[in-house]
Formats: structure tokens, C-alpha cells, sequence
């Protein structure tokens, strides 16, 4: 007796191929299940004896009949749209919403920068006063000419800015208004990954933040790809052009990927930011692999080390 | 007698060197009109005689005075601020706002470009099968993937996206509204550039129409650089980079600049490229010096008589 399972079902052959039970799969559910029904032929005919090559060729014989044809290539066409739509997991989500977001960095930056150029006909002393484009943005459509002058005690008559009529101002006003909502556009996307990695990988954002943790999972190319890394690669995600060039070049090796951005790097001495990134590669390696294997959130701990770890070396 | 004007007024000298009459300036607006003082003044005293070098090196020493100092510097700020505040032409506005278009254009396409990664996990074959991206992003906003899928003869089961929850709907709905209002905002934008050139360059308008007229402008830096510019400048302006590689490799020099976009260019033969922006080059020139010397409008008949030309080309 012979057992032999395809995407039709499963088949029990006899002595002499003549199919002696046939349990066809009548949707992909049962083919995704199909252990149990193998296991229930099998105790009920007691196979114990494994396929040999020459029983599979005579077998796979059976099986070459115009009528298995057309429901072999429809069943097959279903079992691999259904793994694309099960492909999509919690990470490619993340990974698409942080790709959104740096596309949103890099629009409102060069939006904002010719919002300012244009503005600055108008007002270029409050323009200069004000480093950060979002506290600029906000502050412009809020307060009139004279209120942002005032604040600078500077008098609206010393300006060199132009009179700019209300129809003239409309368009500008109508810039900032964009570049605002594409502020609120990118908290929304982060809030949004936030409570996607709370799920997916809580221990990778207790170590790294939303978006680093984020980035690192959108470079790796998902979670699991991520958690295979050794804390080396982790270190340096992101440098790839940095890595290379020490390659061929000899020059310095990176000391660091998207992990630069981690808060504990960014305050960091320059002298530091090697050792710090050691660290802190070691321990995003171990938070993925936890958060992989869905083990326990160990994430505060990890977290806490290397905030000691830190401590002391600045002392 | 002598006759000598500054910043502070008009005076006047008699043969030794002292103030006869002095007007002094009490504002910008006086210095500004000074040519009537000066004729009045010249009239009363008749004086005939231009300055010699010696007589204005005797009269320079009269304002080297400290009670001159302190106001000799104020006014000139006040005239400095003054000339800055006022450089600001109808050109300087349209030239920003020319440039904000250009970033909204980069913005969209990127923006679109990381909407549809991001929607096609759900949807790709409604994505596929659009290729405006303005399009694409009304169309999801307005209608569920059921109906999107319907209008393809799709069934909703057959689709190979992915089904996402509301909460992760919700992100890429919001990007698709961001995009949605980049393009109104784009509108906008052009419809005040074309009010501005209305009145600051009809004529460039009516041959070039709003984009294009705009982009030339902005090439140029203003009208009056524009106008002054020979056709053959014109037709390759924006192409600076084919002209550079041109003159030093020889290669072949640019037929177009920006002008390639204009519409009689963008819908003719490859191989009259070349002859109508030469055309076009020719009667955009006539157009920005009448524009800048504000002449009447003849735009319609120059471009009247560029398609009639290009009809004769094409038959």
C-alpha cells in the first residue's frame, strides 16, 4: 500500500496502483490542513512503507490524465494568489508606512525651503530668526507681519520685506497650510507604526524608538531578515556606501547605519559614537531575535543597560 | 555760483564757498523728486556752470562735518531698505511661485510613486491598471477596492491583494488625501501665476501659455532679462547643460529648452522639433520686449501666425 498526497488530495494506492481511498481537498483550508487526513489514511490502512522511486513514477503515471490538467493549473493558480495575499505581514506594512514617512521628510523640507524663499519677499527678518521649518511654518500662518516684527522688536516700517497685497499673500499662505498638514500627515504615520510595532516588535522599539527601530526592519527587508543579522551588519545597515568604499578604497570603515540617528549616538561625543554603536547594535540584535521568536518583552531591560553603559562612559 | 545735491538736499555755493540756499530732503519721497528742486533752485540763481573738480573738492569739505555723520548713514539705510522693498516686482513673485510648482510637481510624483507601493499590497491590479497618478489617487478616494475590481471585471476573491483591516487602510487613505490636496494646491497655484501674467507679460502668455512663459521668466531671472535675450538664447534656455556638453565634446547642441514643453512642440514629429522652437524662440522674444516696454497686445496673432506655420509644416 502506497500513500501519495498533491494539491487534488490524498490517494491510497494498492499492491497494484489502483487507487483504493481518495480524500480530494475541496478547498485550500483542507489542502493547508492536509496532515491529519495523511495521518488518518495512514493508521487506517496502515501504511508504514515510504514512496520508492520506481512506486512514484508509476504513481505520477496516474496522475497524467487530461482531466487533472485544467484543475491542476487552477488549484495551483489559487494556492499562489492566496500566499501573495498572505504575504503581507505586519513588517511590509511597517515598511511601506516608513517609507512614506521619509518620502514626507524629504517633500516638506524642499516645500519648505521654497516657502521661505518666497515668504522672505515679504517678512526675510522673521524668516532668518527661525531655525526649524515646522516652528516657522505654524508661526507664519498664526500671527500677522507685524506680531512676528514685534517679537523681534523690530518696527514693520524698518523692514525691507515688501508690501505684499492679501492676493499676493494668498498663495504663500496657502503653501504653508500644505506643508502643515504634511507635518500632521507624518505624526498620523508614525503614531500608526508605533502601534504596528507595539505588536510586531515591541522589544525593538523599547530599544531603538519608531523610527529607527523602523528603519532598520525597512533596510534588513522584514523582521525575520532582520533577526537572522549578526549585530555587526546591524551596526552598520544604512552605510552600505560607506562599507563599500572602505572596501575597495581602504578608507575609514563606517561606524554606523540608521542606528546614528538613535538619541544615544545623536547627544554622544563624536570620540564615542564607535563604542556606543557596538553596544547598541548588540543589543537591537538581541531585542529582534526575541521579537522573532515572539518571546517575552525584555525590551526595558535592554534598554536600561545600555543607558548605564552610557552613563559610564561619559563619566 | 554753484549747485550741489546729496542725500540731505540741494545747495547752494557762491563763488567763495558759502551756503546761499540750501532744501533739505525731509524724505525719501523729496530725494527721490529732487530734479524739480534742482531746476527751481538752478532757475532762481541762474547758474549756468557745471562743477569742476576743485570747486567739488572745496564743497565735499563743507559736509565733512561730524553733525553730517550720524544722518548720512541713516538716510542711506532708509534708501538701501526702501530699494530693497520696492525690488520686489510682479517677476520676483511669479518666479517664486514658479518655483513652488516645480517642488509641488517633485513632491507628487514621489508621494505617488510610495501610494501606490503602499496600496498595491491591497489592490494591485487596480493600481496597474492606471497610469495617471492624479487619476489613480481620485479614484481611491472616491471608490471601495469592490467596485474599483468590478470596473476591471475582477473579482474581488481573484485579487492577489492583500485584505487590510480599517486601521491599516486608514494611513494610506490619508497619504492619498495629502496627494489629492497637493494637486488643488498646485491649481491654485497656477491660476494666481496666471492673474500675475495677465498683467505682467500678456503677451508671453498668450504665445508660451502659463507654464512654460512662467518657466522662461524664471530662467532668465526676469522679464527684463528676458526680453533683452536674442531668440536663439530663448529657444535653449533650461538646456544649459546639453549647450556646456556641446561646446566642450562636440556633441550635438540642444534644439530646446524649456520650450519643449509647450504644446506645439510637445504634439509635433521629432523631426520638426528643431524648426518650430526656432520659430517659437522667435516670436517669444518679440513678445517679452513688448511685454516689457508694456506695448499693446499682439500675442494672439503671433501665435495666430506660429500655427499657421506649424500647420504648413506638418502638411
Amino acid at each position: 500500500m502506497y500513500l501519495f498526497s498533491s494539491i487534488f488530495g490524498v490517494f491510497v494506492f494498492d499492491e497494484k496502483f489502483n487507487v483504493v481511498e481518495e480524500a480530494l481537498f475541496s478547498s485550500l483550508e483542507e489542502y493547508r490542513n492536509k496532515s491529519d487526513i495523511i495521518e488518518n489514511l495512514k493508521d487506517k490502512h496502515k501504511i508504514t512503507q515510504e514512496l520508492n522511486e520506481n512506486a512514484l513514477k508509476t504513481i505520477l503515471l496516474y496522475f497524467k490524465n487530461n482531466k487533472f490538467f485544467s484543475e491542476f493549473y487552477d488549484k495551483n493558480l489559487q494556492l499562489t494568489k492566496s500566499d501573495l495575499k498572505n504575504s503581507v505581514g505586519d513588517d511590509t506594512l511597517l515598511i511601506r508606512a516608513t517609507n512614506s514617512v521619509e518620502e514626507l521628510d524629504k517633500s516638506i523640507n524642499f516645500l519648505s525651503k521654497r516657502l521661505r524663499e518666497w515668504y522672505e519677499l515679504y517678512n526675510p527678518e522673521f524668516s532668518i530668526s527661525v531655525q526649524s521649518h515646522e516652528k516657522f511654518v505654524e508661526e507664519i500662518l498664526e500671527k500677522e507681519k507685524e506680531e512676528l516684527l514685534k517679537e523681534l522688536m523690530i518696527n514693520v516700517a524698518d523692514s525691507i520685506g515688501a508690501d505684499l497685497s492679501q492676493e499676493d499673500l494668498e498663495p504663500i499662505r496657502n503653501l504653508a497650510h500644505q506643508i502643515y498638514d504634511l507635518y500632521q500627515l507624518r505624526k498620523g504615520t508614525l503614531d500608526y507604526m508605533s502601534v504596528l510595532m507595539e505588536a510586531l516588535c515591541p522589544n525593538i522599539k523599547a530599544v531603538c524608538g519608531t523610527i529607527v527601530g523602523a528603519k532598520l526592519i525597512e533596510h534588513a527587508g522584514s523582521l525575520r531578515r532582520l533577526s537572522e543579522m549578526p549585530a555587526s551588519t546591524i551596526q552598520i545597515l544604512g552605510a552600505e556606501q560607506a562599507l563599500f568604499r572602505h572596501m575597495k578604497t581602504g578608507a575609514k570603515p563606517p561606524r554606523h547605519g540608521v542606528i546614528v540617528h538613535h538619541q544615544l549616538i545623536a547627544k554622544a561625543p563624536d570620540r564615542l559614537h564607535g563604542k556606543i554603536a557596538r553596544a547598541l547594535a548588540d543589543k537591537i540584535s538581541i531585542a529582534s531575535k526575541v521579537d522573532y521568536f515572539q518571546g517575552k518583552f525584555i525590551g526595558d531591560k535592554l534598554r536600561q543597560k545600555l543607558e548605564e553603559k552610557f552613563d559610564m562612559l561619559t563619566k
